[in-house]
């Protein structure tokens, strides 16, 4: 298990609060009535079951098929009605012109929540809007809740819950999302495995014709695996309630947010998408800063942003020092540090002092800090840093993460390592810097946060993530994540006096 | 092999212009001196010789050493004069204090070109600069030209050639580049492997006492496997030269230029780097306008627009189709295009019939075209692109690639396809996937882009990238990088009957 500064998923239990929630049975539900799946492997419905027991879901599975005894191999029934139990929560991925009809089905077998997965509503016009008014009539005269329509559902990796039609890969992490694209969900998932992160849970919530962003808020506010929550926004259909309802989670818990309506043609495919209307982006701008809402520009912001938020003590302060090994790759990130607003300052006398004497003569003592071609690896991975954020000049240290393996494995075959060893002896060599970088983030309460060109799933990567030291893939991504944690951190100490 | 559109490597045949360059033989040299290398592994210039061994260099290679008698297992000479011909090229790594006194022995050998990695020149202050001074007069009276000080050479992969100390990984490819910092040309040769790219020749001109980045704009433009060049610039020491010869290039061949220089943080880490001084931001911004140099904001982008630029068709104007199925990545796509100032115009009338067949009830004809779940593959990687881009109402086609494999073979295996021929069959369907798109793209004599949030090196990008179908990693990634290389596009119509 990676150490972190949070509990670990162990360790929780679901809070009081939690259980009202009207998405907390269809995020944690026992047992599930699925109606559209066959065993026709072409259609969609048939798709999202095996996504479900693919993730080996631990509660109880009823298919509803009209014709077929079985699907994929677990009794099925002709009815809804026929069933032996009142599910905690059905799934619907049906025609449109039979959805209304199979609601009210499941009202009449008292079953409270449903997904309803299948389109043609609001998104399809005036006579779809129509169908939708009856979705929530009937829902309404049952006491039921849906998401949807229009949706994919829930991916709760904690809960070894899918409904969406792609395949759960990857890792149960901290994550929170409420998205108005469930597909976007399902196409984070190798996403974010390379990345190292894991949703904790996301909720694809469609057109929102009952259960909307704002509940999804709600639920991931008080749900204990959720350390960020992150939205993907293509319109807000209900601005009071969510800016009302946003401000009191701001100051406990980030939300880092992604618009996708600002231009006109984000609007006019948002519109098509999930029906929604979007608006100018400097009203959503200007919301996102009243609710203490981080904004992300893309989608790769958004998730940088959070995997700074969820595994780093938050910075003090703007003030970033850089240590390189690397003139290039260390001057880009100065220049970008310093376009998005951080404070890239000069070495005070001081430093510049204790510092000399670690760096050899074609290294520069500067911000960035450039040891070059240094020979003495304990210098540069300990006492360095732990030089660099010691006194009190700087907030973070970022820090490019070179380790290129071929020249480890040469420097090892030369102090003669055998073959078959250098690849075991590069991983631990690289795990002792990570540990290292650690050691000085903890012991000086400063976040570390990396950056390098090294694929996001390579073993030295990893190294420094089960550390929860987040590495980010270049230096404008690490700049901007940065600067966007900065700001957040310092309106959450505003929030907290005012 | 590849198919592109440009000749492949094998068949050209270096041009007699080039040949005049003062970087010829340091680029194809024939015969190497090295000064600098050792048995001791934990040294620069020894990391160098085995970079340079490593990747096979078929040439003449002569350490020199005062005591070893072999080095790294060639024969080691004491001294340059005892050498038994008159290498092509001389590389000194060596001790600042010595640097001098052994470029007046190359001299004296009658060695005409020097690559001097040596740092400790003008980067490090008055005496320094003094020091560096004596460099160019020794040169000057012997007929010598010199790369550097304080750089790392050349990598020509085409000739088996890498001075750097990072040992050389990936392919010969066309991107060329001058970098002021050679320590990112190493750390690019992962990264572009990664990508699919390659370097055709980069040139780390360091300190730029000599030859500079101009020289090296000369050289490429006339290299025949370089298609596009790249630059990572600090500063530009001789703005009159560069200006006047980066405008005869342009109109020819595409230049991307990368300015690290335009904060104040940039500023600073450039003038304790490579002893640049760097210009205002707005300065270098008309510079790259006046001659037709594309600009790149980041690392990302310096390679993104050269992956379009190298591989593809360019676009005769901006109007991007998006055509994806899974409506949030489409969205997020066409509010990217729009922001980066690309057309996303909504589908005319008439094409908007054509496709109303080929798409199903749920998905939108719009732009994006959303296919939504498609059960027809023939029509959504063959018909509607060839329907989309077949009339003039747009110039390229930018395709969102979901390409799920674990749906891919959850289909395969429902079809009854045995578990060990999944993963060939998957690949199969995926390279005939990337063969229509080539097909359409070939008929219609217009571009088609792919993007993704799958692995760069995933076999299935492999499978496009090996028909020139370049696939961005972002849909903000694809926005801007098209967007830049149809500024370009245009800028060419317009220099080519200026």
């Amino acid at each position: 298990m990676p150490q972190t500064p949070f509990n670990t998923p162990a360790d929780f239990e679901m809070p009081a609060s939690i259980k009202e929630s009207p998405l907390f049975k269809m995020i944690n539900p026992g047992s599930i009535a699925f109606l559209g799946a066959s065993n026709n492997f072409g259609s969609m419905g048939t798709s999202q079951l095996s996504s479900l027991l693919d993730l080996g879901f631990e509660g109880r599975v009823y298919p509803i098929h009209p014709k077929e005894s079985h699907v994929q191999g677990l009794k099925a029934y002709a009815h809804v009605g026929d069933l032996p139990e009142v599910p905690d929560l059905a799934i619907l991925i049906l025609p449109t012109r039979i959805v209304v009809d199979t609601l009210t089905q499941c009202g009449q077998k008292g079953i409270k929540h449903v997904i309803i997965v299948s389109g043609g509503f609001q998104e399809s016009g005036a006579s779809g809007s129509k169908l939708q008014q009856q979705l929530i009539q009937t829902a309404r005269s049952f006491g039921m809740r849906f998401l949807g329509p229009n949706c994919l559902g829930i991916t709760n990796p904690h809960h070894k819950l899918n409904t969406t039609f792609l395949p759960f890969v990857g890792q149960a992490g901290y994550l929170g999302m409420v998205s108005q694209s469930g597909s976007f969900i399902t196409q984070m998932f190798a996403y974010l495995k390379r990345m190292g992160m894991g949703f904790s849970t996301a909720i694809s919530v469609g057109n929102e014709a009952d259960i909307d962003m704002v509940a999804g808020l709600q639920y991931l506010a008080v749900c204990p695996h959720t350390r960020v929550i992150t939205l993907y926004i293509e319109t807000i259909r209900n601005p009071d309630a969510f800016i009302q309802v946003a401000k009191t989670i701001t100051p406990r818990k980030p939300i880092v947010a992604y618009y996708v309506g600002g231009s006109e043609s984000g609007r006019q495919a948002s519109l098509s998408h999930t029906g929604a209307l979007s608006g100018p982006d400097a009203l959503y701008e200007g919301l996102f800063r009243q609710t203490g809402i981080i904004r992300a520009n893309s989608i790769e912001e958004l998730f940088d942003i959070s995997a700074i938020l969820g595994n780093q003590t938050w910075p003090q302060g703007n003030r970033v020092i850089i240590q390189t090994h690397s003139g290039g790759p260390g001057a880009v990130a100065a220049d970008a540090c310093d376009r998005e607003g951080l404070t890239v300052a000069p070495l005070p006398a001081t430093l510049k002092q204790q510092l000399a004497e670690l760096i050899p003569h074609t290294g520069t003592v500067g911000n960035p800090v450039d040891i070059t071609f240094s020979k003495d690896r304990l210098a540069y991975f300990s006492s360095i840093p732990d030089c660099l954020l010691g006194a009190d000049h700087y907030d973070l240290l970022l820090v490019y993460l070179l380790m290129p393996k071929p020249m480890f494995a040469r420097v090892l075959r030369s102090m003669g390592v055998p073959d078959d060893q250098i690849a075991a002896e590069t991983a631990k060599l690289i795990d002792e810097v990570a540990a290292s970088f650690k050691r000085v983030s903890q012991a000086q309460g400063k976040p570390v946060i990396g950056f390098s060109f090294h694929a996001q799933d390579s073993a030295a990567i990893k190294s420094f993530r089960k550390r929860n030291i987040p590495v980010m893939p270049s230096p404008h991504r690490a700049a901007r994540a940065i600067a966007a944690v900065c700001r957040y951190a310092a309106w959450r100490k505003t929030a907290a006096t005012a």
